[in-house]
């Protein structure tokens, strides 16, 4: 049988086709998808599970004319390839190349830039109340939205101003029940009622005020076709249900959704994972976290855990599975985590709140308000601090060292290592006079062996690693490991003192008055914004100090940095030993 | 009739009433109220609507032993007038007085602080977890939220987490369909319904997976007292929804209750507001936002307005008002509001999304995420930016200075009196590359005849005000109004030049520069936290080019604020001239 997809150059393309040939179509899409991500990785499942809804939507409506968002963006990959993008798709989240998620300036079959979750119902009734300002009365406005993204508390406020609006907006809830790892929550339980046909009159999108029709099989095009050309034809708010199944197509990735969100290298027939390594290597620093988690549990029996719908991403499934009773997963509500961790805090539980660095951006009036304010001492554990990689912009936590710094109360922490992660959790369940956020990287740390005895970290300590005689290196969390390449590599590295802060807040002033008195440069390094970050707490030090040595600062430039490999990125920010190496050859 | 109130120091007092003796308590304790707020202003409206209800709780009720939580906590007078606060409550929102808002270090009966919606039933549920995890089986755990709070996002992720535990919750929903403004939405569209009875067979929280009951008249003592007992002997998750009238007992506030939810200083028998001032005054930044954007919009098409549930104190309502397909009210929902914004600006609309500065840090990750990233050119105006006065640390606007710098893309500009606050907006609905926020404090500006022609301002751009000798002032916003008594009461004043830099971002370096090259000390002055704020940036700036002079930060210490007046706050903070003066004598 003749390929129909290489045909296809943009929806326009597809048109010509007569709808018995979409079958077909969907099948050579979703082959397409597996050869790609087998060989360059990215993310499967949800992709895998919105073929025959890609094409449906596609055939349908007259994009980009009509606008669609795509909710986190994950499931994109067939509406990239779809929409002109099949040439170069093979360049999907490496440097230079497309972007894993839906980006305005790639294409302008992009309505809106996505990747966290939950945004897609208030952008498009944006979109829909321009069109309806400007008397563009038949342009449709679709957001596609899955059921755990729709349960996050943002969708919930667009879907209640959108059910009192005359906007032409139709929502695609994508009800696989699952997100990342599967859905929890009431919503959650009543969808399935909903799919079991065990609910009463009306449902709670009626009660919204959206005309509700559904459930279709979202891996039926014919069913799809017919829902969607009804809808067409409608107007006002609209939420049409359709049932997927994430990974569709690829059984290991229908068997293990999980895994299969993001496989890494795969064999495109069978599905079966490459393993990655011969050899050992160190650990994650999210399981550094998660297994630290269990054995501090374990012992202490006031500590809880508490993700938003992250248990694999945070490693917090460690403690779900260990100790159930004491490990929530609430689902995407970043808000709701941090008041929750709070509450628990104020009966004297230990609550350690893990959340990714760029989406606790989600609960920053709570920590202010509901945690700092109060001066309750909840233990943020960051994940995903720093540059991230392949995932880019969207979810780089370039910002938390500036947006918690200027918090009252708050302490923050940035390990340098393994044991450092491990210490500040050992310490920090002991008891805190102030809430403390620990922030740490994606991937691997530095350290085989680091299953260490614990040992105590004083609270605003830094620690002096190497004396020097004229450059003072100030660094906190990872990029501190730079400093042994480059002493290696330096003519005189015993020129050179370095500092792992730890503390971002409070800073270590005994310490820095030693080292301001001590050297006659001061470098400081971090993988946060360069604006209102670490190197900018010590500039505002020694500035209150009189301190005129000169300072120069290794962070983040104030950009939004793309995606690529953690070190193509760093290298590009400056942010290595080589980096440093040329500025302090350039300073001798 | 002898009093009951005066011996009521505690809810075990209350306790020894008969349920017939109710009643005339609730007259009490309503009159007291009214009386006090008369005569020492505060909020009235809510806690007027909660009489019955509070005495019905703390009647039922064993608290602290059980956990109460009033969510945003206007409606706790009553709260704390029957829990040992009776004889102080006359000191209500003053300096060194009691706080207008439930707070933790204020009495064991405050279980949770509030000032911010929708945080109670995130709060609760941790603290009825923490008893679940004790075994603490029998004790009760119950937030009080209003209709107008509960439609909020992380009211609904609390929901849709609470409906799958079996703890000991019950949300007592206070349905007055106002919050400060009428309450919006298909939410509220829904709870009419249920008032009315025209809903089907299951309703929105049973959905949710509450047990519901209700709807019970909430100022009928024994009727709520039936249903609190009822469901006093029942466990798990539990909502009752109570209908009550915002301002009831006095007949103004019933029939305004958007005036009278804080009114002033009014006639306690009458209600009659008393008229505040004789002569005419500066106007308050918040009308000159509201009356130049109605000004702006009738000229400029594009123009929309967008406030999460602040039309009256954002002034928004002259745009609502007089066009109103143009200007939205959603909800307390701050992250849909800026991410709306957002969708309407990709479609070449230009929103002004006005929302309080301290409300802002909702909608923080939606800033960076949906508007900064994608660079759309959305125009957000922050009101109550600085010290707000007698609503205390929950409303300060404290933070933004230092929690937007940090985002690439966005540019921050304070104005320094409602000229600058005209023309900047009119700068940017002719067109921006970036997104700005405007900041501008609560309360009046300085200058009475203020409808001037606009003029252009450039993006980036400070003014110099005046040359001096020796000494820079910097400063951004209103704060700079400080330098004029300043000069007036130094022997020097010749000395002092005063530059308004009006943008914290992007800095003014060419105008920096030549300030850094012609003066020998430098003072920042501004209204928001010394921690990465403006002084912050200026200390960046003098770093990154080598200047070593001298620079003060005249700025928000690194702490939460107290509640008491404008005037006493800054005082107590050090910023204003008299301070100014003083550290300017010092280094002479």
């Amino acid at each position: 049988m003749k390929s129909l997809l290489q045909h296809i150059g943009s929806p326009k393309d597809l048109k010509t086709l007569s709808e018995e040939q979409l079958p077909q179509l969907a099948r050579e899409l979703r082959q397409f998808i597996i050869n790609i991500v087998a060989t360059k990785e990215g993310h499967l499942g949800a992709s895998l599970g919105v073929v025959e809804l890609t094409l449906a939507l596609h055939y349908t409506f007259d994009f980009p004319n009509d606008k669609l968002i795509w909710d986190v963006g994950h499931q994109a990959y067939g509406h990239k390839i779809l929409t002109g993008r099949k040439d170069v798709f093979d360049s999907n989240r490496q440097l230079g190349g497309i972007s894993g998620f839906p980006k305005r300036n790639e294409s302008p079959y992009d309505d809106f830039g996505t990747g966290h979750s939950s945004t897609s119902i208030s952008a498009i009734l944006g979109m829909a109340i321009a069109s309806h300002l400007k008397g563009e009365k038949d342009r449709e406005h679709i957001a596609v939205i899955g059921d755990a993204s729709i349960a996050s508390g943002m969708a919930f406020e667009g879907l209640n101003h959108l059910g009192v609006t005359d906007t032409n907006v139709l929502i695609v809830l994508n009800d696989n029940a699952i997100g990342i790892d599967p859905s929890v929550g009431a919503l959650k339980k009543y969808l399935t009622n909903v799919k079991e046909g065990k609910t009463k009159a009306e449902n709670i999108f009626e009660c919204l005020n959206l005309e509700y029709s559904g459930p279709v099989d979202g891996h039926n095009l014919s069913d799809l076709l017919k829902a969607l050309n009804h809808l067409k034809n409608r107007k006002g708010p609209r939420l049409l249900h359709v049932i997927t199944t994430k990974g569709k197509g690829l059984q290991k990735a229908e068997e293990n959704q999980v895994v299969y969100h993001a496989p890494g290298r795969f064999d495109a027939q069978t599905g079966e994972r490459f393993s990655k390594t011969a050899g050992q290597q160190p650990p994650k620093f999210q399981d550094v976290f998660g297994y630290t988690l269990v054995e501090l549990a374990r012992e202490n029996e006031q500590i809880v855990g508490i993700t938003p719908a992250m248990p694999t991403g945070s490693s917090l499934k460690y403690m779900m599975h260990a100790l159930p009773q004491r490990a929530f997963d609430v689902g995407i509500a970043e808000q709701h985590a941090v008041t929750l961790a709070a509450g628990m805090a104020t009966q004297g539980l230990i609550p350690f709140c893990t959340i990714y660095s760029t989406f606790l951006q989600r609960g920053y009036d709570q920590i202010i308000h509901d945690v700092a304010l109060q001066n309750v001492p909840v233990i943020f554990c960051l994940d995903r601090a720093g540059l991230v990689g392949q995932d880019g912009p969207t979810h780089h936590g370039a910002f938390d060292l500036a947006y918690l710094r200027c918090i009252p109360n708050m302490v923050v922490f940035s390990p340098m290592n393994e044991m450092e992660l491990r210490n500040i959790m050992f310490t920090a369940q002991q008891g805190l006079e102030h809430p403390i956020a620990i922030r740490y990287p994606r991937g691997r740390g530095v350290t085989l062996h680091w299953e260490q005895p614990f040992s105590k970290i004083s609270i605003g300590k830094g620690r002096e690693l190497k004396k020097g005689t004229s450059i003072a290196l100030l660094s906190v969390g990872p990029l501190g490991n730079e400093v042994m390449p480059l002493l290696k590599h330096l003519e005189h590295p015993e020129e050179i003192g370095h500092y792992d802060m730890r503390f971002v807040k409070p800073l270590d002033t005994e310490l820095l008055h030693e080292v301001f008195q001590h050297y006659q440069h001061v470098i400081t390094l971090e993988d946060g914004c360069k604006i209102g970050g670490f190197g900018s707490a010590i500039v505002e030090f020694a500035n209150a100090h009189n301190y005129t040595i000169p300072i120069q600062l290794f962070a983040l430039p104030d950009e939004f940095i793309s995606h690529g490999t953690v070190e193509e990125l760093y290298d590009i920010c400056g942010l290595n030993w080589k980096h440093l190496k040329s500025y302090i050859e350039s300073i001798r």
